[in-house]
């Protein structure tokens, strides 16, 4: 799996010094500071966000952001420490949408290797029909299902989670969704199935 | 939260030398080297593992490790980069038991924020009766519901998982559970509540 470029602070002078190799006690080969012996542990990330719907439609947001900028998406991001998931994907949406939402229950769990993410979908609603852009949302907006912008999703993940929650939308109590059979999040959306 | 200690390579001299402070362009402090600038992004991390059950008995392990060394813990522990939730709760049973196992569905998603913990539990099944101690385990042991050690266990979500587990046993889908009300994971397990 590719290594991805190491944060480093602004305005600081020389390179990172980061080799390769395995701790001792450890299994798997890790990234170690060659100045200080600092060992960098990199787990998968957790992704939270929800399928919010209010009178029947669907809250997306236009990303101000890379990666896809111009591109929509569900209101999800990366879950911090000290927060649940619940938390997190409450926090999503008022800082993507200023939008106040109530969790429902569970709608899926995505995998997506190639970038050891980690996605942990709900089903919500808005409290109040008020939202707004926020600071990482270039527009946010209501969509009936049939307005949806297909060809303008952001990510596979917002397709799954879109089309999976509309196959279930009336059902009260839901085992959650995986990745769709054979799916890992490398394919693009496409226009919805006929019939749902 | 509490900062965990950072790892440092065995022989190395002189200490690691981060300081905390708010990244350009975040919102929040994180850990920066004050040597070579590199920001260290923490994220909460991910437990997989599953109730696994033979023949109406229960697959526990006794942990060689700390914490709670010689207590009885779920096949469980950290995924790892560039699998998925699914394929480390498998492999979490081949090295923690020596056993292969079928997934069944989504058990729980519980929530530690106090360690930044999201764990992700499924239900699961022995493929064949057979089983071994692991390198982190002291033991391991097929528990009928009465014979479980719950003086013993490891974490409270371990009962967290066998009891809400038990609660749904015969049920062919379900929807999962989180945190039992008002749980975060201080408080230690107690017998089973009766009558499940």
């Amino acid at each position: 799996m590719p290594m991805a470029p190491k944060p480093q602070e602004e305005g600081v002078e020389g390179d990172l010094a980061f080799s390769r190799r395995v701790p001792s006690g450890d299994n798997l080969p890790r990234d170690i500071c060659d100045r200080c012996g600092f060992i960098h542990y990199v787990n998968p990330k957790i992704v939270v966000g929800s399928v919010v719907t209010y009178d029947g439609k669907f809250l997306l947001c236009r990303r101000a952001i890379e990666p896809r900028r111009g591109f929509w998406t569900l209101p999800a991001g990366f879950m911090e420490q000290g927060e649940t998931t619940e938390e997190g994907a409450r926090r999503e949406a008022r800082e993507e949408a200023n939008a106040d939402i109530v969790l429902r229950d569970l709608l899926a769990i995505y995998n997506i290797p190639r970038i050891a993410q980690v996605q942990i979908m709900y089903r919500a609603t808005l409290s109040t029909d008020a939202f707004s852009a926020g600071e990482e949302s270039l527009e946010v907006e209501l969509f009936s299902w049939d307005e949806i912008p297909w060809d303008d999703l952001a990510f596979p993940s917002v397709y799954w989670a879109l089309t999976q929650f509309r196959s279930v939308m009336d059902k009260e109590a839901i085992a959650p969704f995986t990745n769709p059979e054979g799916e890992t999040g490398n394919l693009f959306p496409r226009k919805p199935p006929a019939g749902i």
